[in-house]
Formats: C-alpha cells, sequence, structure tokens
C-alpha cells in the first residue's frame, strides 16, 4: 500500500493566506477501509506537525504508522466499518509540496523561496484533494495537536462538509510559552552555520539546530512523571560528562538523532511557525464569529498534565466553543505521557474517539 | 561597596570529589549588616546558578542586586538584624575562580582544563571562606535553587555549624526533566562552532549557543501563566518572520543577549552539570544516612507551579526529610512567577524567610 500521489491547483495556483501562491502542487495521500455505497463513511485524518500521510500499515509489512495502536479491526479508527483519509500536509517533507520540493521556477529545492504557510492553507489543500477524489461530505475530521487545528478550522471554512469534528489536545491557539519553546527551537536552527538561509540542500543540512529542536520538543510532548519513570536519575555506565552522561540524556539524544533521518529542516521550521500563527479568526470578524460558523459536532479531549497544550488553555477553547454555540462534548483525562498521549495513550481516547466519529450530524 | 576577594587553598590545594585539585582560589564575597558580640547573627546566603556575590546594593548606588527587594532594613533578609556573607560559587565567573580565571600552569585561562565540580565542593569552598573570616558558627544558612542545595549540604556536612536551613523552590536533587532541560542547553553550546572544546577565550565566544541555552532557560523558571498575562499572543509591530514575531519571542531574545554580557559560557556548563548531579547522599551510605545528620532546624518552601523543580519532587524532598528525621517545616505556595518566584515573589517567601532564620537552635 503505497503512499498515492495528486497533483492539485494545476490550472489555477493556490493563493496563500500571507500572500505568495503554489501551483502544480503535490499531494501524498494514503486511504484506509472501504467507502460504503451511502459514501457517508469517510472520515479525514489530520496529522501532528511531524507526521505523515501513512498513520497505518498492514500488520504484514512489519511497518509501523504514528496510529499503529489507534488504527484497525475493532480499534477506535475502526477500518471495517469507515473510509479514511490521510494525507501529508502542505509544507511538510512525507511526499506533499514542501521548502525541500523542487521549485519549478528554479530547478532547485524551494529552501528560502517556500512561501509562508497557515493552517487555513492546508485546510484549503485537503479540500482540493477531497474535491479531486469526488468526496462531498465527511462523517468527521479528525485530528491531534496541529492536526486539532486543522480539524476545527475544517468545520469553520466548510460547516456544511463536515459532521463531525474530534480535536485532540490542542487549544484553538497556541499560548506564549508554546510559543516561546518554538522561537528556541527556531533559533537553534537558523542559528546553525549549516542553515545557509534555508538553501541548504547543496550542502550539509542544519543538524545540530534541528537535533536541538527535537530533544526540546520531546520534553514538551511528555512529562517530568514519564521521565522520572522511564529514567530517573540513572546514569549510563560509560556516559560522556558533556555529552550523554544520564540516560535521559540518551534517549533524547537518540531521538534527535533519529529525527535528522525523515524530517527537513525548513518544513519543520514552516510547521511550526503555521503552529504559532494559527487563529480560527483569520478571515472572519473575531474568534466567536468563526466558530459560530461550525454546525459540526465538536469532540474536544484535554490531558490534564499536557505541558505543550495546557489544561488552562483547553479550558479557555472549551469555554469559547460553548460560548459561540457549538455542540461541544469536552473530555479531561490524566496521563504521563503529557502532549503524546493523543500517540501512544489508546486507552483514554478509545471512548472519545468511538463517540465522536458516531454522532449524527446536527444540521443536516 | 566593592566586593572583597581573599585567596584560600594556598597551601593545601582544594581536593574535588570528582578528582583533579585547584590551589590559589580566589574568592569574591560580601557582607552585609553588622556582626553582633554574641556572633550569632551570621547568615550565609548560597547564589542561585547564575547569581553572583552581590545579593543586594545600597539604594544610593542606584544599581540592584539580585535579592534587593527581600533585603534591607525591615525587609525578610533583615540588614538591621543580620550579619550576611554571600559569595560567588566556585566555578563562577564573577570573581571567584571558574574556567574563565587564569590557569597558574598555563597562564592561560582554564578552559577545557577547569576540572569538575560538585556542591560539595562549592560548599567547602564557602567553609574555607568562613573559617578565613574567623567564622565558626552560622545562623543560618539559605538559598533559592541551586543555592537551595547548597544549604542543603551545609548541614549534612556540618550539622553542628548551621543552626538554620532555608531552602527555596529547590529538591534534594534534579528530576530526569530537569536535566533533559539541561542537557538541551548544553548541546547548544558545546555545538556552537565556536566553543572551541572549551577554549574559546582568544576568540569569539559561543554566544549562540549560550543565548539559546538562557532562553531555555528563561522558559523553566517562569509558567504559561506569567507568560500568558505578560506577553499573551500579541505580534511586534515589525517583527521578523522567523525572529521575532511575538512580543514573547523578543522577551526572551532580549534575555538571551542580556545574558552574554554577564556569563561565561563554561562557567554555566560546570554549574548545570553540578546541578544534574547533586546528590546529598555522595560520601555518605545513602540520601537517609546523609539526611539523618542535620540538626538545624529546615525550612523548605515549594511553589506548586515551579515548573523547574516540581511539585512532586518537593513533596517527595520534603518525605525524606521527615523519614530523616529532619525538623522540618514546609510550606507550599502558589506563584505565577512559577520558579523564579524565590527572586521576585516577595509577598509569599516574607513569613518563611523570617520564621526560618528566627528559629532557635535545635541541638545545641
Amino acid at each position: 500500500m503505497a503512499v498515492k500521489h495528486v497533483t492539485l491547483f494545476t490550472e489555477e495556483p493556490l493563493y496563500l493566506v500571507f500572500g505568495g501562491q503554489l501551483q502544480n502542487l503535490e499531494v501524498a495521500y494514503q486511504t484506509y477501509g472501504k467507502l460504503n455505497q451511502a459514501r457517508d463513511n469517510i472520515v479525514l485524518i489530520c496529522h501532528a506537525l511531524t507526521g505523515d500521510a501513512e498513520p497505518y500499515f498492514d500488520k504484514a509489512s512489519g511497518q509501523e504508522g504514528w496510529w499503529q495502536h489507534f488504527m484497525g479491526d475493532d480499534l477506535a479508527l475502526d477500518t471495517t466499518k469507515y473510509f479514511f483519509i490521510c494525507s501529508n500536509v502542505l509544507g511538510g517533507c512525507k511526499g506533499t509540496t514542501g521548502p525541500a520540493s523542487i521549485n519549478p521556477d528554479t530547478a532547485q529545492p524551494y529552501g528560502s523561496l517556500f512561501p509562508k504557510i497557515t493552517v487555513q492553507d492546508i485546510v484549503k489543500v485537503q479540500k482540493a484533494l477531497l474535491d479531486n477524489l469526488g468526496i462531498h461530505h465527511l462523517r468527521a475530521v479528525i485530528g491531534g495537536s496541529f492536526g486539532g487545528m486543522q480539524a476545527t478550522q475544517w468545520a469553520i471554512d466548510h460547516p456544511d462538509f463536515v459532521d463531525n469534528v474530534i480535536n485532540l489536545c490542542s487549544s484553538l491557539s497556541l499560548s506564549a510559552e508554546a510559543i516561546g519553546f518554538n522561537h528556541v527551537m527556531r533559533q537553534a536552527i537558523i542559528n546553525d552555520p549549516n542553515f545557509a538561509g534555508g538553501d541548504y540542500y547543496d550542502g550539509q543540512p542544519p543538524h545540530q539546530g534541528l537535533s536541538i529542536a527535537r530533544m526540546l520538543g520531546m520534553l514538551t510532548y511528555r512529562t517530568d512523571i514519564q521521565l522520572a519513570k522511564a529514567f530517573g536519575r540513572v546514569t549510563k555506565s560509560e556516559g560522556q560528562f558533556w555529552g550523554d552522561y544520564f540516560q535521559v540524556e540518551s534517549y533524547l539524544s537518540y531521538q534527535g538523532k533519529k529525527f535528522l533521518t525523515r524530517f527537513d529542516a525548513n518544513s519543520y521550521l514552516h510547521l511550526i511557525r503555521a503552529l504559532d500563527l494559527y487563529e480560527p479568526s483569520l478571515g472572519y470578524a473575531d474568534t466567536k464569529s468563526a466558530l459560530a460558523r461550525i454546525k459540526a459536532n465538536y469532540t474536544l479531549v484535554s490531558v490534564i498534565n499536557d505541558q505543550l497544550f495546557k489544561q488552562t488553555d483547553l479550558r479557555k477553547s472549551k469555554l469559547l466553543l460553548e460560548q459561540s454555540g457549538v455542540s461541544l462534548t469536552y473530555y479531561e483525562f490524566a496521563s504521563d505521557y503529557g502532549h503524546d498521549a493523543f500517540l501512544v495513550d489508546y486507552a483514554i481516547f478509545e471512548k472519545p474517539i468511538i463517540e465522536g466519529l458516531a454522532r449524527k450530524a446536527k444540521n443536516h
């Protein structure tokens, strides 16, 4: 089941929110399960920051997708029941056009010339993909973290297209603190001497900066409790004093290095900036008028000990959605995994996902 | 009131816990208030990671020390009542011998040759300073964060020397998560091309790495609540897309830059590693036997929303101290300032400090 590719915006370019345009956009996507006759079992999966179009692999393949333990027969994302579509986001580096793609104007990778992107642009590309596939209605849009923002925007921009929205571990906009963490990561990348202003594709990529960013990211995705349980203060048998001396350092270094094999620094920069910039109000009078457009049933799941999207912010989002008249089902759970819970802690998400997918359309 | 300097370990070198030795150690210190006739009003102040020997300046000077708002007439650190001593820590860069000091063997800055230091070594130097000043007993040792670890070690290593220990916002050892943050900071510094293995004193210092470390540090010292109140999602009027676009980014960048003017990267590396490594048990059978040596009254103040020294860890420390038979007074407060509260939120620390300094010796 290789990822499928389609070229979109072949006639008219995609005009981006911050200016700039992209034509002949490549989009990588994957589908799972079977479209039913009524065509009312289609679910769009929106991946998080560093995800891709393949949340799931056939067990026979030996590979695992990022939602491998949430998807499959009799799991919450039930492949016997629903027809799932997942595409790599605009600006990504997993098959959809992004900064590492070839710029037709220069026949070189876009690099520093890649235009600024927003969640709104990402959703436009997803919509064009569905149009291309002849899909005119969605049972649900589901996503965690950055994917939750995309799901929210879907329901705002296309209120009659979506019956249900499921947003896991994501608020309606990023906190100052989380922007701060992204700022530190960004500075680590752009100040890496190999970054070369973003045009590093013919040389060494900014690996030091990107691995520092990833290590910091990991710390915000997990919790002190989980790291204490997994590593505590245990030292390595032959640790290096300034390097991996404690086990937790070794774990972070490993995560930082592993990330380099699968992600592009420019994509990372563009996507974390899109995360910072996300505001549902963009293009509407204000946040409440944007949210008031939502006709879908909205499921919001908050993890109390999430250190990136904090409970305070999820509760603010809950209140805003309620005040805007959105039909909301709100859940709060504790998980030692913190923000990463939506990728690893299936037990707490099973019920909210099953219920969130099954709800009948409110307005159709 | 310029900082005073004294040279210690002139005859016998200081033998360090991790091996290595240092001779003719320079120590910068400052005193405040008047020693009373009974010589029972002496309080040692231990500074935190990036502090110095001057917590306080005379108002007429126009300068402010790092505990300016906690010290003075009628403040908790009452200069009319107590005689305070504060010295810059071993390994620091504010007058006490550290990696930027001249190595007598090479007539060059120590740089990469500076030996590994621990909190236990830092306390030995402070003890040598007090011996030199003819001080044989302390009313109290007080410190926040890294300073709280020093205060704890004082009471363990010199149980009859100290009547009271006041530890603000610090646990008995650092969590895996906090070690993780220090790891990210360390990697940012040592991978800065200017770091040159620590021997950068004749060239450009690793400013990019050090400012990244400081920005990350600031995020762990404050809280999401405080940053949301101070900056929210407000953007700059002329922000740079990859640089300071949001106000919170501008604030962090400013903090990162400001730090470069006052701190040495090698000192920072040595002190955060000493923070990681701190274990009261070092040199004793185990943590409880180390803690059981404490005769001082022990005041421990926890800030519930501290994001670096988390409540869980402070409560573990509380339990360990109690189980080891230490006479403990424990306080818990909420503060939007999180870990930084012990530097800025005077209101919540006033009572614990006043009471903690006033308590009568338990065993003398």
